[in-house]
């Protein structure tokens, strides 16, 4: 039997490449999808102009939310002044790109919003090379939290997070069995005219486009 | 032995008198406190005036942040121009005034600014008449949110609601022992000059002061 629920889902969408490929994913699933974007001040307001090219090219409503949070939320090298740390993407220093408690802001919006709109399920990308520094995108804070939007309204929202426990290569190699589009897809913490190279985002995408034997189209320009 | 950790907390004050009273109650117990308000559109954001105004008296610092949540979150009548409905707190007809996962949204953007401060607490003032028509004011959930909160961030972050077993009764109550200020906190979900006397709020806040003993000052003037 069928199952008679509609399947409608909202995708947190940063500009990058988990979460691009995310919504690549969730639309073969067959989700009527629509993304959802917060611009929080990050320095990468970048990668917001690519969510938008790709929600164009994917035909996917995309709504861009504006959220002031670096008044509240101080001391990251996302949303200040403070230097981006180079090296790799697990190393400590990067600690520093931490914006605090990010995620459940992100995602309790996100929520907001799928209520609204009666969607089920709300999608995001984390991934298992963000454990190390990043605590918000860890398996055990994404069920702590999907148990408490499962409750928050009389509408249930259920949090899926499929991407929690594979790699950032991993994920490369799912988006091209999907035919995703990298070269719309921004990753670079500096969110200058081109990638850094240097930045642990950075890093970690090169990694990621090697294991997946992928040219990374962002560097071909 | 005294603990040692630093008692600092961040109080969840929309302007009313379950987070009013919440923040005495929290100062008479020796935090260190600074509050925290969220302009989210609200119909009767003249409760953020009473807010300022109870800060300014008590000498607490205070955050308005200004979310426009509206743009996502809709068809409550607290954020839209449906009616706000008229009758008794608990009646159906309230969940007309529910603004989808607000209080997730609220408590999350709290954490971000404690864990920015380094506060290990934040209180918010969810009580027991609350639980009839918001999901988001009940134990169950604010046990949920908590746990995600304990584990957001390398900085843990408890989440604590003293009132949610309390009637709006029983916290006008302990109000009055704490010699709390009632004409510096606002009810009303008209947030017309004066409180309507109709809508479940004041039904609700009336009931309050009758079962502690109390005129209320707003009623006075």
């Amino acid at each position: 039997m069928e199952e008679s629920v509609s399947k409608k889902a909202i995708v947190v969408l940063s500009g990058g490449m988990d979460s691009g490929t995310l919504l690549y994913h969730v639309l073969s699933k067959g989700y009527e999808v629509k993304a959802f974007s917060v611009n929080y001040g990050q320095r990468h307001e970048k990668e917001l102009e690519y969510a938008k090219k790709m929600c164009v090219k994917l035909n996917v409503p995309h709504t861009v939310f504006s959220l002031p949070l670096s008044e509240i939320a101080r001391g990251s090298s996302l949303t200040s002044d403070i230097p981006v740390p180079h090296g790799h993407y697990e190393e400590e220093s990067m600690k520093q790109t931490i914006v605090p408690n990010r995620n459940m802001v992100l995602i309790a919006l996100a929520a907001s919003y799928a209520i609204s709109e009666k969607a089920e399920k709300v999608f995001y990308g984390a991934h298992a090379g963000d454990h190390a520094i990043y605590p918000d995108c860890r398996p055990e804070f994404a069920q702590k939290l999907g148990e408490a939007l499962k409750i928050c309204d009389w509408f249930s929202v259920t949090l899926e997070a499929p991407f929690i426990n594979l790699t950032k290569g991993e994920i490369a190699r799912m988006g091209k069995e999907l035919g995703a589009d990298y070269s719309l897809m921004w990753t670079c913490y500096e969110g200058k005219e081109t990638p850094c190279g240097k930045c642990g985002s950075c890093v970690e995408r090169a990694e990621a486009f090697s294991f997946a034997g992928m040219e990374d189209p962002l560097l071909q320009m």
